[in-house]
């Protein structure tokens, strides 16, 4: 483990113990999970192995490879869902470890011109069933996951 | 002009009438330009040269280049700011053009734990102080401007 108290660090040490519909896909640099709002159909989290806070404090040729990585993980959003948009955020005010959400945006989102954490901050506050709404894809966990890993299988992905 | 209705491609075609304050750095692939919500200090958006709605879109040696003008802005945030984290955001949703906000946090923002969204979005709303308070650095944008391009300077960034 690189760092004892980072949550996600912790979640890659014991990594094998989450199931296929958690786990998208173990690429060299970065592992991709499937994340808790599918209201935004496919979206994901790709967590980097290394520990780090910022993008420059990775070596140049790993954090080159972890946005490839990136790429080719919103490639296979594209290729699986079509969505009208891709969101890239890389953010860590709560956890400190390298990692990127890719929320896919659709055009019968109502707040589609918003950025998502106006939802996700209300769902997160009301729960009820806001949050469920927020949590809920048209489809199950497992299907997702396996149709974005599926995708990725088609484009060659590098795996660990 | 790449798209003649993009109000990106617009500001990219008619870069030269804007000033220092504004204009921070000319990439080969992309400028730098000073944010207008200045309370995050030092925030920059980093507008592609070319017209794309992802990054997938651009030819993979023109994606990569672009995402290495983004972690070059990125350490020269760091270098000028020592912000306690960035935060790196790719989204589109009311411009489709490939822009990223690099978004400088600081210790001293109650609001550090979420996103800028939810404090933007309210400025945007309700305008008054906290759109003032949102939008006010504590130093002027030329000042600001200077100091991110002569961390790109030290730092040997290309320029078109």
């Amino acid at each position: 483990m690189n760092e004892p108290d980072c949550p996600w660090c912790w979640k890659m040490e014991t990594i094998d113990e989450f199931g296929a519909s958690d786990v998208i896909w173990r690429f060299p640099h970065s592992v991709a999970l499937l994340g808790m709002w599918q209201f935004y159909q496919g979206y994901c989290v790709l967590v980097s192995r290394s520990h780090a806070t910022e993008l420059n404090d990775l070596p140049t040729d790993e954090r080159r490879a972890y946005l490839d990585e990136m790429c080719l993980l919103a490639q296979a959003l594209q290729t699986g869902y079509r969505p009208h948009k891709l969101n890239y955020e890389l953010l860590g005010n709560q956890v400190p470890h390298l990692h990127w959400h890719l929320f896919p945006r659709y055009l019968d989102d109502p707040e589609r011109m918003s950025a998502v954490w106006l939802g996700i901050d209300k769902a997160e506050r009301e729960g009820g069933a806001w949050r469920r709404r927020m949590e809920t894809g048209r489809e199950e966990r497992a299907t997702t996951a396996a149709k974005i890993r599926q995708a990725l299988q088609n484009l060659g992905a590098p795996q660990a």
